[in-house]
């Protein structure tokens, strides 16, 4: 069911469970608890859902480059706007410490 | 003084303290303590040095669009490389859970 936001971007409110077991190809990079173990990538533990629908599809169209983009794009590609908001919903609803 | 990841990314290591008084004006979006009051907009506190200064030289040269990426763009518009290294470092050196 997609809602509005304070800031007037929709959301579709996601289904952590199914993020999480889209996650499991983010982990290499993100780390299993969402703590990236490469210093050039994000945590994404604990991050804002809505910051992240709006990162995965600036990704998937194509709008963002430099640094690690190129390999993001790749990943975010395949990507439907489902998978989007429930990989945004699982990484939001982790621990943002790392913690389990 | 420089130093590099071991990806090979070249980071300069920022000084927390001079990245505190420079985040003055990013506490608006990304809050007093990196955690952001706006769903739109990325929790800061903890996360990775070196991504936050790929993320911030990719706004800075505008290799960001989409979403709010704009607002960034303009942020970081007049960021030295020393002003990046810096707010990385003292955004790194917050608790990610945004505690004292």
């Amino acid at each position: 069911m997609a809602g509005m936001t304070v800031s007037g971007m929709a959301t579709a409110a996601g289904d952590a469970e199914a993020g999480k077991a889209k996650a499991a190809v983010c982990a290499a990079c993100h780390g299993k608890n969402g703590i990236a173990q490469i210093p050039g990538y994000p945590n994404l533990a604990g991050q804002n859902e809505a910051y992240l629908v709006s990162a995965l599809k600036a990704y998937k169209n194509k709008q963002r480059s430099g640094g690690q983009a190129p390999v993001m794009q790749g990943q975010a590609a395949g990507l439907s706007d489902e998978d989007i908001a429930n990989l945004a919903a699982y990484y939001a609803s982790l621990p943002a410490d790392g913690g389990e």
